[in-house]
Parts: C-alpha cells; sequence; structure tokens
C-alpha cells in the first residue's frame, strides 16, 4: 500500500468522525458494499478487490506528516487527531470470495466495526472494489467472446493511471484473461507478460523486411507486427523471411493491429498456409471490444489470439457501476435511507446461490443468520481486524475459481447480450418483512 | 514517483529496447504525442498531465529487484539489463504548457533522444498524459457548464484507482473545479478540500434533527445533507433547527443529491427565504454531469454549487482518447506509417494559434523550424534529460493560465454541443508536401 493511503479518503469521513467522536458514538455499525443496479450490457458481475480492501484494512495507518497536514487545516480537534493516531481497523469483514459471480444488491462486502471507523474505511473500500470488480466484469465478457482462444490485456497506456494500470491487469487475468503486456503486473502479481514490436521499430528500419530481419535474429520466436505500411505485404515480407531462413525460422505469429480483421486474417492465413506456414498463428488486435471479437469468432476468422486493450481497460461502455456502500445496521437496529424511493435492505445479509445439476437457478438475499436453500456466498475474512486463514487465497486459485464459478451461470447471463430474463435474485421473506416494516416507520415518521 | 514504477512500461518496449541495442542502433529519434480524433463531444481538450511525465523522465530507474526480477525472465540479455542499469533518460522535450487547449493532430508534447530511450519511455507518458488530458477535457466542460457557480469534484470512490483519483482531483482543479473531496489531493497539490456528510452519518441517528443538531455542535457552518429521507422535510428540519439555535445558527448550505433537483431547489429556496434563511446556500449533487449541470443552470436552478463525482471522475461519455505516441522522425529522416490509411504526418512540429482580438481564430500546424504567423504552443520543457526553468509551474498559474486559455477559445468551441464548424486546424504547406512526398514513397515502395 502506498505512503499516504490513509488519506485517500472524503473529506467527510473525517467530518464524521469528528462528530462520531464528540457524541460518543462507538457502538457498532454494519456498511453493506453492493451494486444498486447492473449496467444494461452487464448479466453479472464479477467479484474483484478485496484482496486489495483487506490489505488496506490491515495497514492504513495515519502518519506524522499526515497528522501535522490535517491539523495545519484548522478543522479537527486534537482529540480527532489523536485517534487518527491509534487508527487501527478493528472489525469484522464478511464478504464473497473474488472470482464469485454477483448481481444487483447483493452484498460483495459488509463491514461491522464502530462506526466511526467503518465509516472511516468507505472511500478507499469502495475505490478498490468498484474498479477491480468493474475491470473483471468487462474482461469475463472479452473472455468469453473470444471462445477459448487466448486473450491478452494490452491497456496499460489508456487504462487511468497507474493504479488502475496494475488493477485492471489482476483483475483481467483473474476473470479468465492469459496475460498482460504490463511488466510490472507481471512482477507483482505472476501473471504472464507477453508483447510483440510496435510500429515505430518498423518505421525505424528502413524498410519493413529489414526490421523482421533485425528483430528475428534477437527474438526468433517473435511475434511480427505485419501492419505498418500494408498488412498483406507485410505477411509477403514475413514469407520471405522463411524462406531467407529456412529451418531457422522460428516466428510463432503475425499480430494485424488494423483494418477489416476478418479479410485481412483470413488473407493472411490463406497466404501463410500456401507457403507452407501453417505452424505460424495470426493475433488480432487494435480497438478490440466484446463485440468484436465475438464478430470475428462467430464469422470464423482464422485468429488464434486476441489483443485487447482500451476499450476492456476503461470498461469503455460502462465506466463505472453503481456501486454504494450503505449503513444497514447500527447498535443493532437496523437503517434505511428512502433518497428518492431507493429502498435500501436493512440488517447484514446473506447471499444463497440456488444450484441444480451445476448450473445456478436463482440467488436468494437474505438476512445473516437467516436460513436458505443453496449454498451461502458470504464468508468470513476478517475478524478483530485481523485476515482470516483463506481469505487471501492465490491469484490462480481465484482465477480458477471464478473459471468454474461463471461456468456454472446459465448460458443466457454469461452471454453478452442481455440475459431475458434477467438472472433472479430473491428477497428472503424476513428480509422483505424487515423492510417493508422500516419504509412503513419512516414514511410516517414526523 | 512510486516504486519500480520504471516497469510500468509494456514488454515490447523491452523486447523493442534488446533489438535496438543488439542492431547498434541509437541514432535520435523523435516521438510525437497526440491525439488522432477528438471524442464526438469535445471540441477541445485541455492539455494536463505534463508534470508527471517530465518527473518520469527525470526520474525513472530501473533498480536491484527490477532488474533481478526481469535477468529471472530469461528473455533479456546482460547487455539490456546492464543498460536498463545505467538508465537516465537524456533526451529533450517540447511539450505544449499545461492548461493549453489542444485539438486533434498536435502534439501535446515531443521527445527526442536515442531512439532506445525514447521508446521505453512511451507507456508511461501516454498512461499519464492520457489520463490527466481526458480528465481536464471532462471538468472543462463542467466548469463551462456550472457559468460561474463553485463546482467540487467528489469522485475518488469511483474514479479508476488510487492513482487516477489523484491525478484526476489535480487536472479538474486545473481546468477551473474549484475544491476537491480527496484529502489526499488536498495535501499533495494544495487544491481546497471540500466535504459535507454522508447519509449513513443521518441514518445513524434517532431521527435526522438529531442528526444536524449534532453535526452543527461540531461544525457550525456545516452543509447539511438533506435527502435521507425525504428532501423537503429534511428542508424543515433545517428551519427548526434554525429557530432552535437562533443567532447560533451558521449553517451554510444544504446538499440535495437526489430527486429532481431543480424542482426541489426551487421548493427548498421558496421555504428558506421564507424562513428568513436567505444567507443558506443549495449545492446540488448525485449523479451529475455537465449536461445535468447545464440544465439546471439554463432552468435557473437556485443552486450556488455542485457537487460533481463520477460521471466527470471517469469521463463517462468518453473514457478514452484516441492518444497515440509515434515515430515521426529518425537518423534524421522523417518517418510515417499508413496503417488503414491512416496517415502519420511526419517530422517534429510546432502549433501556432491564430488569434484576433484575443479570440482564437485558427491553428497552423508545420514542422518545427517552419515559420507561421500565430503564437506557437510547443515550448522546450526539457533539455538532456534535465527539466529547464519555467517547465513546471505552481498548479495555481497553471488553473489561471488554463482559464485565460479557455476563454479565448470561441463561444462555440466552448461550448457543450458540437462545434460547426470545428475549431479549424490548417497543416503548413512544408508539411503537406512532406507528408504528401512520404505516402508517395511508401505507397511505391516494393
Amino acid at each position: 500500500m502506498e505512503d499516504g493511503a490513509a488519506l485517500l479518503t472524503d473529506l467527510y469521513q473525517l467530518t464524521m468522525a469528528e462528530a462520531y467522536l464528540d457524541e460518543g458514538m462507538w457502538d457498532e455499525a454494519v456498511f453493506s458494499l453492493f451494486v444498486r443496479r447492473l449496467p444494461e450490457r452487464r448479466n453479472f458481475l464479477l467479484a474483484a478487490g478485496l484482496e486489495d480492501a483487506l490489505d488496506f484494512l490491515e495497514h492504513a495507518r495515519f502518519g506524522a506528516e499526515e497528522l501535522e497536514w490535517l491539523a495545519s487545516l484548522g478543522r479537527f480537534s486534537n482529540r480527532l487527531l489523536g485517534w487518527l493516531e491509534r487508527f487501527r481497523f478493528s472489525g469484522d469483514v464478511d464478504a464473497v470470495p473474488e472470482g464469485t459471480p454477483v448481481f444487483a444488491q447483493e452484498p460483495l462486502l459488509e463491514v461491522r466495526a464502530p462506526i466511526p471507523e467503518a465509516q472511516l474505511v468507505e472511500t478507499f473500500l469502495i475505490n478498490q472494489v468498484h474498479l477491480q470488480t468493474l475491470a473483471a466484469s468487462k474482461a469475463a465478457r472479452v473472455v468469453e467472446a473470444a471462445a477459448g482462444r487466448p486473450v491478452m490485456e494490452f491497456g496499460l497506456r489508456r487504462i487511468h493511471g497507474t493504479d488502475a494500470g496494475l488493477k485492471v491487469a489482476r483483475a483481467a487475468y483473474l476473470a479468465g484473461v492469459d496475460a498482460t503486456s504490463n511488466v510490472l503486473a507481471g512482477k507483482r502479481y505472476g501473471i504472464p507478460v507477453s508483447g510483440t514490436m510496435a510500429h515505430s521499430y518498423v518505421q525505424s528500419h528502413e524498410d519493413e523486411l529489414a526490421a523482421f530481419r533485425a528483430f528475428t535474429r534477437v527474438y526468433p520466436d517473435a511475434t511480427l507486427l505485419v501492419d505498418t505500411y500494408d498488412t498483406l505485404r507485410g505477411v509477403q515480407h514475413v514469407i520471405r523471411l522463411a524462406r531467407e531462413r529456412g529451418e531457422d525460422f522460428h516466428v510463432r505469429a503475425l499480430r494485424l493491429d488494423s483494418g477489416d480483421l476478418l479479410a485481412l486474417s483470413r488473407a493472411a492465413r490463406e497466404m501463410l498456409d500456401e507457403a507452407g506456414l501453417t505452424q505460424v498463428r495470426l493475433v488480432a488486435s487494435g480497438g478490440l471490444d466484446e463485440d468484436a471479437v465475438a464478430r470475428l469468432v462467430a464469422r470464423g476468422a482464422p485468429v488464434d489470439a486476441f489483443g485487447v486493450g482500451t476499450a476492456m481497460g476503461v470498461s469503455a461502455d460502462a465506466p463505472s457501476l453503481d456501486m454504494a456502500y450503505k449503513l444497514v445496521e447500527y447498535a443493532g437496529k437496523a437503517r434505511v435511507k428512502l433518497s428518492e424511493g431507493k429502498v435500501l435492505l436493512p440488517g447484514a445479509k446473506q447471499v444463497y446461490r440456488q444450484e441444480e445439476d451445476g448450473v445456478a437457478l436463482a440467488d436468494v438475499l437474505t438476512r445473516r443468520g437467516a436460513v436458505a436453500p443453496g449454498r451461502p456466498l458470504l464468508r468470513p475474512v476478517m475478524r478483530a481486524g485481523k485476515r482470516l486463514p483463506g481469505a487471501s487465497p492465490a491469484l490462480a486459485d481465484v482465477r480458477a475459481f471464478a473459471k468454474q464459478e461463471v461456468s456454472r451461470l446459465p448460458p443466457g447471463v454469461r452471454a453478452l447480450t442481455p440475459a431475458r430474463p434477467p438472472y433472479p435474485v430473491r428477497l428472503g421473506t424476513e428480509l422483505e418483512r424487515a423492510r417493508d416494516t422500516q419504509v412503513e416507520a419512516w414514511s410516517t415518521a414526523p
């Protein structure tokens, strides 16, 4: 976690803490982090970001420099500054494991802690769980579209900033993407790194063939970028290189990065095959998203792998989720809010996933402690500020888990088009009643 | 700059460096960073990110840990690893100052350095300039829409990650936004921080009035959030608080965060005025973007300030720019690429902005060194790896500069709707000729 991360928060978290301290409000609060509505083009979300959330909760500290700066604002009491200085998150967290498909209103995580603590961590928790869930959910669509063909994540340059560059690479890998171009993500998370060459490399040589000759002297099994001047002339240059090199020709693949990728991949495949280069594979890239990938796959484009960048990396068609972190219980009492009729389901919760023959049929959202048929999704991951054993599986295991969980969704929910009907999420009877009671109570209040 | 940032790059930057070293290619390259096309709903972009770009170029280093990990991949020679170990960016940078409005094809910055160096820094430079220009350009629209009313940036929780959280707050401030909720951005950049209270604070109290009483004991001049249960009932609670407190009532503003903000702000204003609370201001927030702000302003909503979060923070309607960093010259020779007819204008460049009576009429894009009427926008900011004096003005000065430069754009270009015709960017004759010559040369090449 970077220095000063505890200050990566909204100012009102600190002013509210000041007020809670002033009032002596130390009772336990439960906050629930969930998405109110899914974006139009998402049939499910893939939960991610828990690892960074837990890391933050374990390690967030206010250092001397931060406290001094806060004091300089003249808005905070010594009582608050002293509390921040001693701040250690002491609460409990229950969460769905990373890689779990989730739906609207289902908690991704719930925090139980004295209200000043539970409130203070809101901004960072949403920031990380939002970004990573957003990215994993988009990447899962690209993986679905690729229908088994490898996908490489190439987005770092246009993903929003350095932190997202890393987190999106991780989330994409978690969702089934096979590799990233992001070197630091490779180092930090153990994700396979992958790369080819840029147009500038080709441009800096006298001609394209000279560039291919030079690059393959260093990397004989390179993937060569063939569209700098003209894609099919580029393919001819590769074929000429193969003739020159004979048995020393080991080029693994060509990358097509522009133009009509369906027509070009077919023509390139034909040219390569005719030249006896059936082992040379084709990688498509250049402005791809899940729809473009799905179209290429559906039309039988002879593309062996996809490089997907910006559209996946910024979740271009849905660059945010309506994710919130809401107070659902305080001092043992369930809480609601009614802003613009947006009813908040009160109380700590559990989600039960009901499956038949390995296929998910429906979820039931209940009050925590209520029992419903199915498999409970939220698990204890932190108690009294300490991460529980098993709360942080290896990324490879998370990836395998995500693959299995997604494979259990009904095909219509995994599909790129809107599921009709959407995956059913039912309210448990107790929760429904609790909500109705609360709504009634508040709406008749003076 | 965070640890390991030098590895925040695409793998191919390293493999290309390996090849350049193998070939002994040390000649100077010029790379130009520009946006190929503007998004449909952007009449101009506001340049930002140069400060972090220069910081990276001055400080990027490969440490022992990074080198060891790279060596462990087994893909890199000792020659490359040794070069990385000694890596110091030694090149020159010319750039438009942060806060300059720019258009398609105009360089935001140009790097001149031995090709392995100039290539290696591509990913990080785009990552930062892309994000910050994207954010500043979006924020400029919100500021324009607010027509002089203060705007506060509230996006941290749904902005993509921690780095973007900071950089977007800075870019928004640069573009004319007045404050941020992001505490660390306040500390790091000296941006005014601002905040109110959350629904959870209200929910955690017995009733809304109790919450207002408690909060204003700590912060008498607070902005109170009134929509937790019912906005106008919330306003009544504030009026009741005013009666209770008498001369000790100092509430500064109410925040309306949901519902029909036009109708609610009118009703709230009327209620406050009737109660003699004409000094209490109204802040609107909740899913706002520049269109919603403009509508409220156009209809005369009595809103004194806007809190804008997610839509501005992720640039929701255009979450990426078609930004590229392209080789335009190598070893003294202009370079092009022709992928899918996307002609690359060759050579280092300059942009001249032609103005009359303080209003920009047109830009002329020329080869560097060519002279055209108007004010040149690109300036030297780094020579031989060292930042030049004046290259890093204070953020307050950048903000004032941006305000002045935007005010010089024609009203149709500053407007939220597409400018008809778009702002004219002409090619200098020499550049036009150079491009045609290159295109001709390459398209007749074997």
